[in-house]
């Protein structure tokens, strides 16, 4: 069997549509699948889809029935969610882009808990919540992190406090960052596993791409 | 001098942390600097940050000298915003993530305009705004478009409300999606120029890093 380590950054990044389109299939009944086929409503390459169902483990495609919906399935949730035990995350900035994007973390299907949030500005901290959760002074980090340990941080504050904070966090046993501030926090701190979501960044890609249009 | 158009999607996706970087080196009366130190700073390669710029365009570096920030920012500047004219557009879906996200169409800084906002639900479309835009019924999008011709649609809806709404906006006219929902409209709309944002998936591969690390 292939280690599921060895997936590279571009092959991980496709897993979770994967996984996706997997679970739309097996909710119309649809037991297997073609690479052919999957490639085709997912909008890429069989050769691409059988490479990346190689790097994953023991996935085999059957001649003339296909892949197995239910195996891959669960091989995918294997190594999405592991052994279902969600990852403890804490929200660093609570204002409108924190307490939006913090609902991915409160469902349930992602694999996350979030067990706190904390911003420094006062009227986001008196009294008020995030999905349910109260919000603390960014004072009590330290606190906070020694008795519950989180090891996932997401950070929507703007880049300076991000630079601030995450050195704090990463001494603090954070060890994964959902990235929302410009601060490109894997140059210091490269055994800190980041995925940044640069949004400025993807609205001047699509710019771009529709400015210089062939 | 080489095309813009032939940088292909990664270079592409890169060209805004360039700039980014660029605007700081700037900030700090830096006039110019190396490949290498520029790939020290970003967390790239030297070699990486030669062949994006040999890319995009008329960019000599000076042996010993480097690149001028000044000329790199011009022409960076150029490829992302054209001549100033910002894009219009549309926001599809004022919830929470909508709201929080639309205020990257508002600031200035990324050359577009919000210029109308839509939402099926009663209670987001009576007197409502966003970012100082009002709420318009979903109905309304047809004669709205037909009269002000937006070109950017951002899908803050679920994946069976983009499914729904798609079709009619690119018959309306708009050539970009900034696309937080899950449905994949690259397959159906080939010609549309699709900068997806999926959060869900960019968590689940964000999990998948940290439960398999090496």
């Amino acid at each position: 069997m292939t280690t599921p380590n060895k997936a590279s950054l571009p092959v991980i990044k496709r897993l979770p549509k994967y996984y996706r389109y997997l679970l739309g299939l097996k909710a119309a009944g649809i037991t297997s699948i073609s690479s052919r086929e999957l490639a085709a409503q997912m909008g890429t390459t069989a050769s691409q889809v059988r490479q990346d169902f190689n790097c994953i483990g023991d996935v085999n495609g059957r001649q003339g029935i296909g892949y197995s919906v239910e195996n891959l399935i669960s091989i995918l949730e294997q190594l999405l969610f592991g052994d279902g035990e969600r990852l403890p995350t804490i929200l660093i900035g609570c204002g409108r882009l924190g307490k939006a994007v913090s609902r991915f973390i409160t469902t349930n299907t992602n694999g996350y808990t979030l067990i706190a949030a904390f911003d420094v500005k006062e009227e986001e901290i008196n009294h008020r919540t995030v999905n349910g959760i109260p919000i603390r002074h960014i004072d009590q980090l330290e606190e906070f992190c020694a008795e519950h340990h989180p090891k996932v941080a997401v950070l929507c504050v703007p880049r300076d406090g991000a630079e601030q904070v995450s050195g704090r966090l990463v001494a603090l046993g954070i060890e994964g960052f959902w990235n929302f501030s410009h601060y490109d926090l894997s140059v210091p701190y490269p055994e800190a596993v980041v995925e940044n979501v640069h949004l400025g960044d993807s609205l001047m890609s699509l710019g771009y791409r529709l400015r210089n249009r062939g």
